[in-house]
């Protein structure tokens, strides 16, 4: 154990199911990590309890005591101000009211600094401290998986907005007529196309238009994945789905560069594992919507990490 | 002279017409200006010389030789990054490549330190410095002119992104399908519709298509304030007016608060004067196409800085 870095931190990524904890080096290699279940509980206090109890053994299996700088976490509906997780419907503890979890967790653990960010913030610390986004100071982070995501970096710093909150480009409204009914309540938001869900339904309704063969019609369910798999075969409702979901994406990346100019835009999540049909829909649509000075100079580039390690990473990155 | 501060800028506003120059001190008040044709030259140099000369002079007047920490300038296309400006279709000297602004002045004027940026840009550092965005730390400034034009605040610092043009949100796509053509070469842009040109434009197709009576009916060209105007003598079609093109910009907005949480959104420029018939539509369509969690939470507030001011001390905030 003595080629551990004096300085480590603890990455923890807090999803609706599992809980995925690791001791993170200066390097950026998950050094030791462990998992436990997010679900078991409806109070956050006897969570929080098995999340200390978790960690406390992996760092003294690592051999780690003392060595623990900052723990970092990414979690849904978290607030970096606050440290707090406020109405996470996904999450079994934290439907209601806003969970302190920062301060809870910095108790549980004896005192070491905890801070708390967004899923798609903690992805964006991640590229931009370990990976594709290394040694930029302007990129906005999307991630593509059950919904869209966003993480903006302006001049190197993450973007919190006056509340904490800000980075919901998900949410922007993409089709303002007739657009489909997102989670969130509203209508015609990027997430409702663009998402995991949305390609897939986006299938479901073209496949019920018309008679068109395709292999997507021999499942009973179909998920993203399926879709990948087709187009892979050649299909081509499945190759026109990703034309179609890429163009919208583009067309929103359009209006976000408007925003804030950044050199890249970097997707991650489950979604742009489909780089090969995305990548060419989403560069012409984004370049056909946004002012000229900006045609063709906007990189579109994927995240690089390793995508078991990727959550645990973004995560750790907030402790440094 | 002797009530002067010891610690002066200089504001300059920069039109495709006139040159608005002034002498500012601490407190936001402009103690001394001046005004020079913008369009008499079609290079910049004697444009330079014309300038150098004239601020020259109000130093010498106002007895501030000595006193200027520096000159700030606010211009079309002006890159605060590079102090060019580039490719202003508007300036009779600006109109292909880069012209070394910032460079020129400051040897002009013996080495006084010169910083540039757009217009928006400088009117929201003036809102920051002197005016309604006083404290704040996150705001978006927009501009309602012959264009629409966007400052954002994050943090306290203004945005300029990867090359220095961040904030371009007029040209965002408000309408997706048979949109407007826009000044910038895209179509259905935010400024198309909510510009006072668009706002214009907007009335005369609604006149065409119909005989509903107007007061606007005698004009032959018809004005943003022509329509302000009729809104006031209760004119329907005006009031209508007005109501479509604030759920258009508030509509807008909410994709904005989506981006950066901001605490405020502060409307400036000539259509901004017609805040009583704009706020309410704004307001509705702002909280009914954003995200629940930021629903009446985001302010809307109006330019506080003196009309015949703002330029100048916009520009001016830059320079301190």
């Amino acid at each position: 154990m003595e080629n551990f870095d004096q300085n480590l931190v603890i990455g923890i990524d807090v999803g609706g199911q599992t809980t995925k904890c690791g001791i993170v080096d200066t390097r950026g290699t998950v050094v030791s990590q462990t998992v436990i279940r997010t679900d078991n509980h409806d109070t956050v206090e006897p969570y929080i309890a098995e999340l200390a109890e978790a960690l406390k053994k992996l760092i003294a299996e690592a051999d780690a005591e003392g060595k623990i700088r900052g723990i970092g976490v990414g979690a849904p509906n978290a607030n970096y101000y606050t440290g707090d997780i406020e109405n996470a419907v996904n999450l079994s503890w934290g439907r209601s009211g806003a969970i302190h979890f920062a301060e809870l967790l910095k108790e549980a653990m004896g005192g070491i600094p905890v801070t708390l960010t967004n899923d798609a913030n903690a992805a964006a610390m991640g590229e931009m401290t370990y990976g594709a986004a290394r040694g930029m100071k302007n990129f906005i982070m999307i991630t593509l998986g059950t919904g869209v995501g966003s993480g903006i970096v302006v001049n190197g710093e993450m973007v919190y907005g006056h509340d904490g909150f800000a980075g919901e480009l998900g949410h922007t409204t993409l089709v303002r007529n007739n657009g489909r009914l997102c989670n969130c309540g509203k209508n015609g938001c990027l997430e409702a196309y663009c998402s995991a869900i949305g390609i897939a339904r986006t299938a479901r309704e073209w496949l019920d238009m018309t008679d068109q063969p395709s292999l997507l019609r021999r499942l009973d369910k179909i998920t993203a994945k399926d879709i990948y798999e087709a187009a892979k075969e050649g299909d081509e409702i499945a190759l026109k789905l990703f034309d179609y979901t890429g163009t919208m994406l583009g067309m929103a990346f359009a209006d976000f560069i408007e925003f804030s100019s950044p050199e890249a835009i970097v997707l991650f999540g489950g979604m742009a594992k489909s780089k090969e049909f995305l990548t060419e829909p989403i560069e012409k649509a984004m370049n056909a919507n946004v002012l000229p000075l900006w045609r063709g100079k906007v990189k579109l580039v994927y995240s690089s990490l390793k995508e078991s390690d990727a959550a645990i990473l973004g995560a750790s990155a907030l402790a440094w």
